[in-house]
């Protein structure tokens, strides 16, 4: 295993140092804990928004902390759910007086896990909402989870319910377009390569030098298909259509379009890769919003990519383009 | 080798389609070339900027066009310096009249290249004036340089000079502060992995398992030792260390940070660099008045990183403060 890390067991709480140093003005980490939050959380009669999960998939979701996103996040350790009390320390932290909204990618642990800790905050007074994310068409039922996994259309439901709760919506408001995203999105991925968690020393899985893995997860879980490398406008081919089989996309629709990296994809493939998508889209006559190209929802050093639709509305398409100060998220 | 390309010699090509389709209002591709400039370029009465390189370090430099920044970004082949009349043509699309200022990065094909293409435009008429930027501490000369390497410390070149040029700064001005920020500005790299350029299909070089590679340049050239993978802390050390100890940096000095990844470095490790960086720069006194930590300046898949040290003034500060539009530097 080659890695820059000190010792494997405290990659969080080193990382976490180094994020808050990195950026003094806007974070602040909630004392003793692995939560994270904009530096002046709680905002008054705001509603919070809330997310996390086990850490390894960074900017998610540290990076999407800012105004118009999130106002906190609850990092975990590597691929593990936050415990239910790191994640009621990231609810009080994001609690101004307006209720806080849970937005949770559909991992068993996350889902149980923010589940307690909303009953922990209800008790307390506190009013929480929540969406389970679960963009990833590739397989029902997984590794870790029940039904289909939450992946890199998360971000997504951050932007848009974080727009809306920056613009004043209440909790149920900001619960009904959070559903709306979680609805309309869809992602697929694919690896080339896996990945290594400091503390196990050894990749997750194995593929051979010639091998891809399409539909893979996010923690490394397996996907649909492990066949020979192919070109990048196959790859764009598969993954793209899977998507758009997924739900209904009519000639015409505005959509907003991730290319996301894996981690260790180089920028220049993931560009090949929209070069194909765009095809596809137009081709389907769909109209092309907004693009983002990078490394958004990661698994680490994996190689790889995934793509993610969203098929918008015009109560979606001002909220998604609204300004955030988000370091990982920038309109 | 394993990437996602279509044909390898096309990759520059097909990564600048799919650019230029992820941000269709900002950018445009001139016809023909290999140049990619803002897409209301040139701008009337503004000294242009332009920048650009062998392909293979995405965002740089295309990542890096926008207001406060570059005018127009050279894309060359692989590794490889732009051919002169690609670069003439870069001029010609951000040359607005006021003159177009080159930053360059110590090669001696760039700038030979780079030099041949601004006799062009002066024969033209246009003016030009340009800086090298060598902000590599590792080496004096090297594979493809003599004097020192120019690597992500030209980020930093391109924001500052880029705020004069769009605060009506004339080409002279735009020149001094370039000059100035050259003159303070330094870097240095490590290498964990090789990179391959897909025409290559095979590494540039080879590090053992437990190798590591100080000093290395950002297309694998040969760093200064060769040795076994140590700490993060470590790592941050050798490299922050020699840094600090090439100019003269007093306690109290406004520095700059950037913590860059070489390509395949999860966010994580970079983030844990950064938290030892920060030590050692608060140890000496120095206030951090930025810190940026992200892919900046890369090697394709190589896993690695950089840290750079730009020490600022009153006149540099505000101007890397500006707002940009860039969509790979934003403040």
């Amino acid at each position: 295993m080659k890695k820059i890390v000190n010792n494997p067991e405290y990659v969080v709480r080193d990382m976490l140092e180094g994020l808050i140093a990195a950026h003094p003005d806007a974070l602040k980490q909630i004392p003793e804990t692995t939560v994270v939050a904009r530096k002046d959380a709680p905002l008054q009669n705001k509603v919070g928004i809330v997310s996390g999960g086990g850490s390894g998939h960074e900017p998610a979701h540290a990076g999407y902390i800012g105004d118009g996103m999130l106002d906190a996040a609850v990092c975990g350790e590597m691929f593990t759910s936050p415990t239910p009390d790191q994640v009621f320390e990231g609810i009080k932290a994001a609690d101004g007086g307006a209720g806080v909204f849970l937005v949770i990618k559909n991992y068993t642990g996350d889902v149980m896990n923010f589940d307690m800790a909303a009953e922990l905050a209800e008790a307390e007074g506190i009013e929480v909402e929540k969406v389970i994310v679960n963009d990833d068409v590739a397989v029902e039922d997984s590794s870790f989870t029940t039904g289909r996994r939450g992946i890199a259309g998360t971000i997504f439901v951050h932007k848009i319910a974080g727009a809306k709760a920056a613009a004043g919506g209440s909790l149920q408001e900001v619960k009904n377009i959070a559903e709306k995203v979680t609805a309309n999105v869809r992602s697929m991925g694919m690896a080339l390569t896996p990945c290594t968690v400091p503390a196990a020393g050894k990749p997750s899985f194995v593929l051979e030098d010639d091998e891809m893995e399409i539909g893979i997860g996010i923690h490394g879980e397996p996907g649909i298909e492990r066949k020979r490398v192919t070109s990048a406008d196959e790859i764009a081919e598969e993954l793209t259509n899977k998507v758009l089989e997924d739900i209904e996309f009519n000639r015409g629709d505005d959509v907003a379009l991730i290319v996301n990296g894996m981690g260790a994809t180089p920028e220049m493939e993931l560009y090949i890769l929209n070069k194909k998508i765009n095809e596809i889209l137009l081709d389907r006559g769909l109209n092309i919003h907004k693009t983002f190209v990078g490394n958004y929802m990661t698994s680490l050093e994996m190689s790889g990519c995934s793509v993610t639709l969203l098929k918008l509305d015009e109560e979606m398409k001002p909220l998604l383009d609204a300004e955030s100060s988000a370091p990982a998220f920038r309109i």
